[in-house]
């Protein structure tokens, strides 16, 4: 087999547990930056197993991210309609040396691939056809026994990347990576520039499992002890309780930068890591005045702003290098040049606790979606929207009762022994403790206000009795 | 009588006609600046009927404003509880001396004061006794046949303001008024100040009823003549008629600019015409970075800001100079140098007939307020909250039905001829063409979540058959 022909089987590793908190608000803990929608209509996620098709197809494609974003995660690989892309999750986040690992010990041998190829869920590649070349080019040189990265021709003297800086060439194609560099100042990043041979690092890796493993022996080697336990089969508290004894390491930091098989393809494939809303600023289509302005905006003489609506008005003037960014339920506003920022005002908001940093009013679910309208002492009103054809779980509340009023659509719905069609102007009631289930038949969205009452009305109080989804339900 | 004893009794006219569109989104042009609570607790229009209650007592205090303004107006008078003030309506809004000349002719001679005081409802005084003492000094000049201004000592080179040149002392106090300046450029305003003898002008008139009508007479003969048609009993759709022949003009421009017995009180009395989001800024007590933060903020190192949020979460970071604010339905963002321009994007709003240039989501009622929460073919969703012993008018729709689920306090529901109690977590159905009615019998706020279905939705499907207010009833 050579490259020219059939390309190496690979299998693909997908880092999804970052949550990106630099793009709030329209990230939040609960809805991360890898399932936004920021460039088109898919997901930065979907976006990342899209370009891979071509090379990887989803039978050898896995997802990893933390236990706490699963749903979510879930979620848009239901919306993409792959159900064959493995999701395998990490107790709790540890950077990407721990994620790699366990990706390592949960394929096994059984992947059928000899080299594992691992990608960040959430950049942007804009040349598919030059990261697909690539991939061809950097699984010839991970079968050869390197630790493949893919270096991208620098176009600016960026401060916000790492650099790598690379060697004489290799044999087997590529070039020798000699140095793993942080995010260097403006004048250094201009020497970078200058000098030539330096290149930003991607986060893109692909190397043979056994000589991953090899290296994380030697370099990492609590981790590679503790991967030997892990199994497909092992509980979700014993897993816990090996990923405890991790260290919380990049890739680059744990093994790249300390091993001596390093080797970097080249390559030029409008790559951006979509880091921050300036980032996301450049990547889109800017207007004559440099202006990128999306959604419902007025905007009497801005310049090079970034200008984004949900769906609320937002009224801008004179705006110079801003960023507005604008949700159902907080609005951010901050210059260009301090965008980086973001993250700490997330911080704050997260110490806070504020409901902000965690969730939207409008919550995705695999049947639909909510959006929380009001809430007070004692009630909470919402609109729920149920796809075609969907159902809810089978489930019942303990501590809340529920009055539906249907205003589009057609709803089904089971309350106790009770099953009836519910039409648009038309109401039932669901008591406390009382299963019920509410279901789309028709072939248009069924949208509902639903008003509950009741001392506690929290989405934890759910029994689920039945499911047509992935949800945990009571036997 | 003299000054220093009894006060010249007054009749007080206060000028509510404005929109206050420099005010957006916090204005609407149906929730225009004089009604907002910019200030404290009050609404301008309550504080400028406060400032004036030890000289002019309600019943010598007439508001005049548009008709379109009607019910706004009437309500902010109905939550001050003042019954006794009049409320006169231009059928159309044509600048101050239409208004006060409307005024003129309807205070009569039965107002038992020989002079008007006229005073925009929109303005910040913070010394009132300077304000009083003022009023006392302007009424002597007034039974003197003087028409009085009162100017303002300029504390700065204020290119926002209109200017007023003194002349000599004249006997009975006060200055002679010279000239009546536009809107100077900064050079100009510096001059004025280093040269002295300009005051700011207020806006503020005194005059005898007869001398003001000489004055009409002698320089606006077209408006003169048009009020001799007018008394207190005239048909809205003839004063229409007499309205249309008017000038459109100030009383500045088409009186006081022109006539010359005009008479100048200087006064410092911490006067603002709270013009602006910056005048507001300037008006409010600033942290030590310069900033006024208002609601629910997050600021990064923010300077000499404004920051105002009705309730949504606003973060920002880094902001110099800027205004944001934040209401439930629309943001403004702009820099403090260009707030002047949010009249521009107003303009806009309105040629493009977008809902956020009318109304707010929360309406005020005499009753207690509702806000719209949601709205989509063929229904709406409104909270709807009754004021403690306040009841809704007696009503029909002819086209839409209701349905009602009480959240909190206790509701009297007439529906047809049954009237019955609802408490939180019941419901009640109002069909199409069903007389109904609403009412709080408690000590606590009643608040419903009301969801209504039908073909056409708007607030004028509404047919009043009884009501406790000034709504018009069909008899």
């Amino acid at each position: 087999m050579t490259s020219a022909d059939t390309p190496i089987p690979l299998f693909g590793v997908i880092l999804a547990g970052g949550s990106g908190t630099r793009f709030w608000p329209l990230s939040r803990s609960q809805y991360p930056k890898q399932v936004l929608r920021l460039l088109g209509s898919n997901s930065l996620l979907q976006a990342t197993i899209g370009r891979l098709r071509p090379r990887i197809p989803p039978e050898r494609l896995a997802v990893v991210t933390a236990a706490s974003q699963a749903d979510i995660i879930r979620l848009d690989l239901h919306r993409l309609g792959e159900a064959n892309i493995r999701l395998w999750l990490e107790p709790e986040g540890k950077n990407t040396a721990p994620a790699v690992a366990l990706a390592a010990a949960l394929m096994g041998e059984a992947a059928g691939a000899e080299i594992m190829a691992v990608f960040p869920a959430d950049h942007y590649i804009q040349d598919t056809a030059a990261f697909h070349k690539a991939l061809d080019q950097g699984a010839e040189l991970a079968r050869e026994g390197f630790l493949v990265t893919f270096g991208i021709t620098p176009t600016r003297p960026d401060t916000g990347y790492g650099y790598l800086k690379a060697g004489d060439p290799l044999a087997a194609g590529g070039l020798r990576a000699l140095a793993f560099i942080e995010k260097p100042d403006l004048a250094r990043a201009h020497a970078f520039l200058t000098e030539g041979g330096y290149y930003w690092n991607s986060g893109i890796f692909l190397f043979r499992r056994d000589v991953l493993l090899e290296g994380l022996a030697r370099h990492l080697p609590a981790l590679y002890e503790g991967i030997q336990k892990i199994s497909a089969g092992l509980a979700p508290e014993a897993l816990a309780g090996i990923y405890q004894g991790f260290p919380s390491i990049s890739l680059d930091h744990g093994l790249m930068e300390k091993a001596d098989n390093v080797a970097l393809v080249p390559v030029e494939m409008g790559w951006s890591d979509v880091g921050t809303w300036s980032a996301l600023h450049d990547l889109c289509s800017a207007d004559g005045r440099g202006n990128v302005i999306l959604g419902r905006v007025l905007d009497l003489g801005n310049r090079d702003s970034l200008v984004f609506s949900q769906d609320r008005l937002v009224a801008t003037i004179g705006l110079q290098e801003m960023v507005v960014v604008d949700t159902a339920d907080a609005t951010l506003v901050c210059p260009r040049s301090r965008v980086q920022e973001v993250r700490d005002l997330v911080a704050e908001l997260t110490r806070q606790d504020q409901v902000e940093s965690r969730e939207h009013l409008t919550v995705e679910r695999p049947w639909g979606r909510y959006t929380v309208m009001e809430g007070g002492p004692g009630y909470k009103v919402k609109k729920v929207v149920v796809d075609p054809g969907r159902r809810l779980s089978l489930q019942l509340h303990h501590r809340r009762a529920e009055h539906w009023v249907v205003v589009q659509g057609e709803a089904l719905v089971t309350i106790g022994g009770d099953v009836r069609k519910v039409l648009p102007n038309q109401s039932v009631y669901v008591p406390v403790e009382t299963p019920h289930r509410l279901e789309n038949p028709g072939p248009e969205p069924l949208a509902l206000i639903e008003v509950q009452t009741g001392d506690y009305l929290e989405e934890d109080d759910i029994v689920r009795l039945d499911d047509d989804f992935w949800r945990k339900v009571k036997k």
